[in-house]
């Protein structure tokens, strides 16, 4: 007897069809004697639908009205699953972001959940109701109707299991949990049963998106398990949970790749306070997210910054970065495309050394040159060419033995 | 400088161009000093497509989940309609029914507007925004969506322009205004430039469904000035208002005629109390909307009661009546189909006699026959066979001059 926040995503509830099948794993889940708070995201293809009418009738909306009109993707998802779930006899009703006491704060189009007053929710699980409860919005305290942006459903819903004190929040998508690897490249890849936080959270920011990173931290900021799995079966998925003694044992918990990588290099960049943030000031301001960074000690005065970004910013960057070169004095920009990072994370690898031998050690006796190095406490990250990334992550997943 | 309510219906903001032609007319007013307040119902077809949405999860959804999925519709329609006012440079800011203090009570998909607190809406006028609100829609004080039912964003409108004391409330339609017949039956029917509450109320129930009568009701309860315009032109409209003196003057404001009737006659009813109120409370228990009744004096102890009703209601009113009519111990039960009711409307009549012998006369003359009669203060009613309806209306509108 378990109180579950299940979340399930837009692909989960894309048609009446797979509404009525969400239905019925709920109902499964009912009748074993829990009770269910169930948030939903809009339908596949809605909130797409709906920005292309929106731009019909201005081409940049604003984001109040955005919000507004988005959020009604998720307001006819919870309907129709509480009269699908009637029509399996189940008890269930549904509420809006703000009815269900979540209270955003910050920008429209990407609040910030700042509270959940759980009191209705509370009230209707108690009347014997499954809950189903929007996900991806709430209310400002001014009264604006605000959506919380990427991965907001999944926020939605292990914000909810924090403020309701829910054994368990289940967070189903279209994978059946998180791999060892991407098992569409390394066929090798298994099923990790659980996961720490931090190893997730450096999963993700590693090319992993099975969950945004923001829903993550959350969960471990208020302690919430969760579970990530298929709403296309019934396999068990992986737990994410604080870390514990035992998963230190296990050394490396899996392997990511990024593609769509590019570099840029600005090249004797004098060795002087400042200089570093000046470059990454105007980059921020520009709104380009910059992923690794590499500076290595200078040498005769003078030093090389070279940082990594999605390939798609690099235009971007290099126009804002060429008057920068002759203010800071250096000497000149370097860009390159056509690379890939790959990262190996696991908290074991804080106790022991070696990790990073052992990665390079294999990438080399495969003849895959290795660019940059940036390394955290649990993560190493190495940058290659874009062409060995697939058999890179293969060598880096058999030099570990996460094959099994 | 006059504070107007406007409300455009599902065909006027039926897809972005008509959306944005809604923007352009809104902008013009507030161009000459208008502040604005403008009510917009979902866009045509979208309504249908939610409830045939909600009937592959559930054949008999439930109201409260319909009205929850319903109110989409009017909210997807203020965002574009906000959008599409910012296009045109104009602050504008949408706001669901609940947002805007509309406070509802009653059954869900057939609520009544019980309160309006009109503070946010005040407040962003004086801030210099067209609001723009949701109708059809409201919450109720448990914080649940309600929808208003039939005619619920005329209601709306006519609702806030009492609770802002408005100066004037515009019900932008598909037609130009309030004829004195209907011009697709009546060549010579001319626009009436202002006609009283009670005449719009009568020519309602008559068939004349430019709107619902409980928006008119409204409307005459709090004194509401509103006018009825078309939303494809420029011309004036119909100003719907209080009867004043000069109103009398025209005896004949209109003339409307009702298609699919039926009319039912329980012959030979004895005469004593109770059995009229027995045969009316089984007709409304199981929701039969009777139109006329006629029951003339008795002969012998014994009299007739004859109904009209919609010709759809028919074999239902009929299975009902047959067992009563052994228990009321009359003779006889009666149907007929293929009858019409033209109806005469007008308040100067309440003053004028000979309105009656006029219409009657001029029927006879044209050979139509009156099968039933029934009148009210401001009106008379006849049934006449229904083939002989368009002939019967141009007959009365030229009996009482209205083509001018």
């Amino acid at each position: 007897m378990a109180l579950i926040v299940q979340k399930y995503g837009g692909t989960s509830v894309g048609n009446p069809e797979r509404i009525l099948k969400v239905a019925n794993r709920v109902a499964r889940w009912r009748k074993n004697g829990h009770g269910l708070v169930v948030v939903v995201s809009a339908m596949s293809g809605v909130t797409d639908g709906l920005i292309k009418l929106a731009k019909e009738v201005c081409p940049e909306p604003s984001e109040r009205e955005l919000d507004m009109l988005l959020a009604t993707g998720e307001q006819t998802t919870i309907a129709l699953t509480a009269m699908a779930l009637h029509h399996l006899g189940v008890p269930a009703i549904s509420l809006t972001g703000a009815q269900a006491g979540i209270v955003v704060e910050g920008f429209h189009t990407k609040a910030k959940i700042s509270n959940i007053t759980p009191e209705r929710v509370h009230e209707l699980l108690g009347e014997g109701n499954v809950v189903i409860v929007a996900g991806f919005q709430g209310q400002s305290p001014e009264g604006n109707i605000m959506t919380l942006g990427r991965g907001g459903s999944d926020l939605t819903a292990i914000a909810l299991a924090a403020a309701l004190r829910a054994d368990l929040c289940q967070i189903y998508t279209d994978v059946d949990g998180v791999y060892t690897a991407d098992p569409r490249i390394v066929s090798t890849a298994r099923k990790i049963s659980e996961i720490a936080y931090d190893e997730m959270l450096e999963l993700a920011s590693s090319g992993s998106k099975v969950m945004q990173s923001r829903s993550v931290e959350f969960a471990k900021k208020f302690g919430v398990i969760f579970e990530v799995r298929s709403s296309f079966n019934d396999n068990e998925g992986t737990m994410v949970k604080e870390e514990h003694i035992s998963m230190e044992k296990v050394v490396v918990r899996g392997v990511s790749t990024e593609k769509n990588q590019a570099k840029l290099t600005i090249a004797h960049v004098p060795d002087r306070p400042g200089v570093a943030a000046r470059i990454f000031t105007v980059l921020a301001g520009a709104e380009i997210n910059i992923d690794m960074i590499v500076q290595n000690v200078s040498a005769e005065g003078s030093t090389d910054i070279t940082f990594t970004l999605n390939k798609d910013d690099l235009p971007k960057a290099r126009r804002l970065m060429d008057p920068l070169v002759t203010e800071v004095g250096a000497r000149e920009i370097r860009a390159q495309e056509g690379i890939a990072k790959i990262s190996v994370v696991g908290i074991g690898m804080r106790s022991h050394s070696g990790v990073a031998a052992t990665l390079f050690r294999a990438l080399s006796e495969n003849g895959i040159n290795i660019q940059m190095i940036s390394t955290s406490e649990i993560k190493i990250s190495v940058v290659i060419a874009e062409n060995d990334a697939p058999r890179a992550l293969q060598v880096a997943h058999d030099a570990f033995h996460l094959g099994g």
